[in-house]
């Protein structure tokens, strides 16, 4: 999985769950990928939410698979007849299926040997897969071709990323500075910020508007690249540009993303 | 739009800006759209992230209204170099674009005649789109075709909501019915409740185990449908199938989703 060849890798997340679609659940995994991604230096290209259905399961992993360095899954490994991510993971790359023996394993340890089907059913990974491990309740996670299959449970999730996180490629982290500019109307600022972009390719210029319920406001001006020397110079153009429209910018401590 | 003959209604939504990919910014839309259309007998079949480019808003934009009876998309309408989104929906459906007169009193009011050009920007729309009134801060969002843009700010998007509600093709609210059985482990349930969702294919049943941080733990047992009579036996069954593991059960009362 880890090449050295892959030059800015990128990725899409699928996260599959009715509960999300549903508003019963509001997803807790988007903003931590998405946060971990930047700083490894993958590009996140895209998330989708699907629901529990086997073929478009199947399309979106097949789709997505072809098209990033990297897909993560999110959901539908547990042991109820809705969990249907493994078998049509392994149903999309033409695996048949098996009950992984180390996988049974873990288990059988965590459910003292007694192991009812559903139990079973959380080992019953497709064949040629690699399994993640899960140090908060044991039921592993895997990875098929460049497709890692997460936990939906935000720790085990976490949990399961921290490990593969050797395997995958990773590139130059995407920086980003945070200028912070009280009491400054957006639509203040656009003009000389869209003149800025134009002439720093560069970087990604993002502008963000803020205010609370004290009616507080302002923007924030968030300028992302892989490379010091560019944003910088789009950093210093900013600040100058907040200053002539008579604002006091924060600057924030630069960050992956 | 609001169409009579369209029964079962579905809806996809899109939500534009690299603040959420990048982790920057966690989604607080996707929860209320997702209840209120449940609420409103829609379906919500898929949710995208994407960033801010245009070739990506025209090609996920136009597959996906294609797809579904209506299309929502969040972000990327304000007055900023990289609000791109109405120019890039305008592109998709081939659209001129122009300065809608009835957004430029709008934000004429709100900034008392001084219209910069980011100002000017946020009423720079789609010929033959209406409008969807922001009493938030005014610039307006726009309806094209089955496509509703709406602001990305939560409090905007939710105005715009509620307005374009009347406009929608609604069904019968998908309800849901939740059991909650403390102590009782997912893996316990799991082969009986795959029995009853086979007896009872009219609805959905899901499964969601829950713990926290006191050690208490046990699973939520989630039942969906549009049909009272068929959502009442499978809630019976369950009920049945808790009781006979031992488990207490506590029913939560019926909601729209």
């Amino acid at each position: 999985m880890k090449d050295p060849h892959i030059k800015d890798p990128t990725a899409a997340i699928i996260i599959i769950g009715n509960e999300i679609l549903s508003g019963r659940t509001r997803d807790a995994n988007i903003q931590f990928l998405g946060t971990r991604l930047c700083e490894l230096g993958v590009e996140l290209s895209e998330v989708r939410i699907i629901p529990d259905i086997e073929q478009t399961i199947i399309d979106t992993v097949l789709e997505l698979s072809g098209k990033y360095t990297h897909v993560f899954t999110t959901g539908g490994i547990g042991p109820t007849h809705d969990d249907i991510t493994s078998e049509s993971i392994g149903n999309a790359f033409g695996c048949t299926m098996h009950f992984h023996p180390e996988a049974m394993e873990c288990l059988k340890q965590r459910y003292n040997n007694e192991l009812t089907e559903g139990r079973k059913k959380m080992a019953w990974i497709p064949e040629g897969a690699d399994l993640i491990k899960n140090p908060v309740s044991q039921a592993p996670g895997f990875v098929l071709n460049n497709v890692f299959v997460f936990a939906g449970v935000p720790e085990i999730m976490q949990a399961m990323f921290d490990q593969i996180v050797p395997q995958i490629a990773t590139g130059d982290p995407i920086i980003s500075e945070t200028i912070s500019c009280p009491k400054l109307p957006e639509s203040a600022i656009a003009e000389g910020l869209g003149k800025i972009q134009h002439a720093c390719p560069e970087v990604d210029i993002g502008s963000y508007p803020f205010w609370n319920l004290k009616g507080e406001f302002g923007v924030s001006v968030v300028i992302k690249g892989r490379d010091k020397t560019y944003i910088c110079k789009a950093v210093d153009m900013v600040l100058e540009l907040v200053h002539q429209l008579g604002a006091v910018p924060i600057q924030q401590p630069a960050a992956a993303c």
